[in-house]
């Protein structure tokens, strides 16, 4: 079983993330992390901070010389603008005199709309949403990316499981139906897309929507595909409510910030479609048994079928907007325009790599469960044997 | 916490729910949870076996004198089909003799698309799918239906919560859009409409969508929507990726069977809308603070909000289908049509009703965790103390 | 990850056990469950009840045809004496007159030094002792001998693993210091004798202890010890606090009614030993790697280590003593005598049975977390494939 | 639910622990923290190191202004030694050559009896013993006394309970058998005493048997009690095994290194003892309702009575002895003398203060789990609400 965890605040001095259960013998490296939460900050539509911000990734423990130990992985993630904020958040008290003087240390009485600020506040006891923002941001999610990194890692190393993620919809902008799924080999080229999409004519007409919602002072969300191909039959199971990889990978991707909606393959066409057209049909070939079709996203049952892994997540628009919304404050009742500082018009190609950390981190953690083992080469030695005796390959 | 597991075979004695964590004092009447397991059998479209099928319902611990004792409930719910399987599912040994005598045990070798035997024949090493299709069937979710009745007094009684399901859309037939959300006081009629549809015309559509379909030997699906009143703020939270609520949710919805999609109030849409016209204002009125809108389904950052919780779920269509499709013979590798033995054209009405019992267990269990105690009174207690010192009613 | 919970009181109709996470292809049978329910019953100074009381083994789920499914174990064991009991334990409501004129029914209100009562009845709000009675009553544990069979089958049919226990203390008798442990083949000696001493001399002295005790209408504790043989090195780990596995078996066992104190290996005698006479010296031999003693109990940094497991655990005398010790009634707060009601002396032969369950069921857990595996067969190639690679045998 | 994770490795760059699931308002700072680890570093008998190791503390989440947020805590202790450590110790790769010229990188092949090297290399798959030593080691202690001084924070803003440890055996040296426990007022006192015991002349025994040992190049082991006063009853529960809080302190205090004992209050003298003399008496007080003695240690049927809480565990002699054990080369399979760095004689004063660290977190959760509550406030309103309600104070 691996578990993870994260912590930081946004404007805290680091973020540090937590991942237990792993295997030894995984390489893993800062760069690694790094390339990883640089394509973090990808996309077309971000605001200023994404430009300075650097992660300043240190690995804190659970890996020596390029490879992990068998002990959990820790990984701090520094916060590059932290001398501004050291007195605002700062974890030790501060003179009361001080922190009267500084703006941003002021409370944030206005909750936004669609942010936890409010729900936040009424839970914590708070009169003031900075304690709620600064853990409920985005930001977080980069602790997350570091995770994911270790994760993809395993998998590629063990398994040879190789993950992929796209922007399908922007805004009202959506990839043409039926456009075939891009594969490992496309992941340059997405990286190098504005908004990480895989379908070049979609990808303009996205540019075009941010634009239009950026001169309306505006945001948007949409939806993200993540793939996972090279997958065994196998993970996850049928026998438990909570086990069902389906239902794992679905609490993942909600519980990325602002993800609201899941489909699995392509459930929600299926569920407007007939049973004789909804299901993968399953043939043998020369190269084993396959599916005629993916609408099931390579799940059945809550299991692997060994067919492409396929899972969509649905992004609200970012809740800070510069037309801010409608709201109350709290400290007087009266009714106040919400809190809006960022600038970002849309996060979604950032979010895709997110989805894509949340994704591998399920499937690692079902494949620990499905193979067990200590170290990489336990894991491929028992990933083969499985293979050796399958039922049907 | 909450913590519950089922167990049991579709066509074994019984199956068993366990449910952990509770407070002492709920009211529970075995009667109650056949009511419950009663409303899970209707809706237009079943087979034979709903019409047969009897939930015989014992409850062997963790309550007395209908009101529970803090002790883990557990409940049995008989299967009065057994004395025709009792040969076949029985768990001790049987003569092979006798065995091979029963058509009911011959190996199920021709694993159906969109069910678990083929990806749970190969995790488990079996070439009969039958010990595969036993768990993974429906017929499991009436456990859940048993321990949803428990999580719904609970609420009920502890929070004054109510929750509501209905069907909105079924196959390619949809409620309107904007129509009004059901509340608790449409509940018995909305069990009286064949389909559990509170759109008295949609549901005539539906009726005869389901009508083609079973003309053409065809099943349907559908999207269900679970909707809770009275719920307080504060539930769930934003701190941690597995402790959102939406995320919990989700993976509720998703664990049941054929659910592959789940969207939080209105996702899909709010990713397709611009922000400024998404997220819920926020206004103060002489019953407190409330929002202008529903759309986020009453979360944010994972956290209740006070509004109406609402969710849906994507149900696709039935995989057993008497116009089988196209699949292999495990054993010799041979194309084949799947196993058809059931007759039921859609399910969609009664996943609803399994859909509020996940709903029901995800909220309670959220409940203990915000309010702790050990009593229905303790946990009042701490609700009303919590709602007197709020922020901001 | 294994996953178990029981539920049931006392006199409740049933006890029921399900135990999740087990791979498919254990043998399992009713019949060995029954016997090893019966060896719960076995020991010199039990009550009439454990005379009269028949444990009704019935598996509800899991297991089919003597193997088991991949799916969750579920155990049902019948009270036998439900009849009498089936008004005042009722889970439905019952007859408030009825209920008057049983005398059973009447409010248990002196709370038993040494017992969950009066802890029970102010944590969950009763003034009644019996809704915390008769879930804290060691009967319980006979839903834990029942998982404990599964469990203690996986062992043996995957990895070869045999699990012996006995008697080492009672009451002031002890076998003496430096006494040889019992092996698999002393187990039936062991449960031949009366109080499952392995020493002749030592368990007639115990004999001795009981009678005197029962001639002075008291009560004994003891202690037990449980030994593992046949378990590779490599279950637990040292990397987190929650995965050692002399920390989870610690828990196991104090979790038995009465246990309160364990001892991995020869725990307290090296702590008041020096390093140098407290460690197990490491040598090659033709066998491959052994220890020249076994004071560590087969763990070290949380880790089995391929040497035969040992665990003492120790039981606090029967609480519910004829001579009853005072207490207050919480009705009136005036002095009274507590509740004695059972007329056991000793029950520290059974206990042993349960702490073999435990043990049983840790190592399970730990078995499958370190080589997966979805039946016995794919266990078997993991840890033959695992043994195969040792850095050293 | 609290959850607690800790991660780094013995001369990594940092230690890391992470607390989740804690209420807002909690005092902490950061200096209260370094006190507490510099309590850790006490105790006559230990090496060099702990004289000139500093821990450098920094929170990295989850605290602002010396005051909880509600978010996970994160707390970073810096290793002072690691610039010697860096090459050895980097995460990511180094210079073959370089390496190969650092004497401290030369692989440990002889595992040390006592400890986890070997059997940690056999499940890893190492041939080395650093990657399993750096992780297993006593150091790991100080995160989690860096996190118990959040929980008895907790424990004492919320509840108004106190921790207090001391030394009761150290080797052959034991506190006088009755000697009254000590309270919060003798902490100041114990924690100047050169062992950390409660009795000045067992102490002066303890330091003689320490000066022995060293004059032997041997090491000692011995057995610690922690006390909670304070504490309301009905913390725990009965109703499920690993609910016991019984089982769950046990578990604690056998996780920490070398820990492989432990008795809940005078459990192994109640195993020995009459049941007529092994309880404690229930009467009713003009301060309500109280016990006649403590030898339960403060827990019935695993849920606290609200009597003083009482635990002892036991610790084996450090490991690494000077007169080192016979071992075997991993590398050759030749018998040799184990790796014998260190030179501290005991550190049972220390792990005294890692047992109340870890007793701290146990009931931390176990209060959460009673109270819920997301502020210190509201704890304390939910606690009162229930003292004022309780059947019998």
């Amino acid at each position: 079983m691996l578990r993870w965890m994260t912590a930081g605040e946004s404007h805290g001095p680091a973020l540090v993330a937590m991942l237990e259960g792993l295997p030894a013998g995984i390489s893993v490296t800062t760069t690694e992390i790094s390339e990883q939460l640089a394509r973090r900050r990808l996309g077309y539509g971000r605001g200023a901070r994404m430009k300075f911000e650097q992660d300043q990734v240190e690995i804190l423990g659970g890996v020596r010389h390029g490879s992990t130990l068998g002990s959990p992985v820790a990984i701090r993630i520094g916060n590059t603008e932290w001398p501004k904020w050291e007195e605002v958040m700062s974890a030790d008290p501060v003179d009361e005199e001080i922190l009267a003087g500084l703006a941003r240390n002021a409370p944030l009485t206005r909750p936004r709309p669609g942010h936890a600020d409010l729900a936040g506040m009424q839970k914590y006891g708070f009169t003031d949403a900075r304690p709620i923002l600064e853990r409920a941001s985005a930001r977080e999610t980069a602790a997350r990316v570091a995770l994911g990194t270790v994760a993809q890692s395993l998998l590629r190393q063990a398994l040879g499981v190789e993950i992929v993620s796209h922007v399908v919809e922007l805004g009202s902008v959506a990839v043409k139906d039926g456009t075939e799924s891009p594969t490992p080999a496309d992941r340059e080229r997405i990286d190098a897309d504005p908004l990480r999409c895989a379908d070049p004519d979609a990808s303009a007409r996205m540019v075009a929507e941010v634009d239009a919602a950026k001169a309306d002072a505006d945001t948007l969300g949409g939806i993200v595909e993540v793939l996972a191909y090279g997958l065994p039959p196998g993970l996850g199971s049928h026998v438990q409510w909570d086990r069902k990889l389906d239902s794992r990978l679905a609490a993942a991707l909600v519980s990325i910030q602002a993800f609201k909606g899941v489909e699995i393959g392509d459930a929600f066409t299926q569920a407007r479609s007939r049973g004789s057209k909804a299901h993968d049909e399953i043939v043998n070939t020369p190269d084993g048994v396959r599916r005629l079709s993916g609408r099931a996203g390579g799940l059945e049952g809550g299991i692997t079928t060994g067919e492409v892994l396929r899972i969509k997540g649905a992004m609200k628009p970012i809740a800070t907007i510069s037309r801010a919304l409608q709201t109350v404050d709290v400290t007087t009742g009266e009714a106040a325009k919400a809190i809006a500082q960022r600038s970002d018009v849309c996060a979604v190609p950032a979010a895709a790599i997110v989805a894509e950390a949340m994704v591998a981190l399920v499937l690692a953690d079902a494949t620990m469960e499905k193979f067990g083992g200590d170290s990489v080469e336990e894991i491929r030695r028992n990933l083969a044997g499985y293979k050796a005796a399958l039922v049907i390959e």
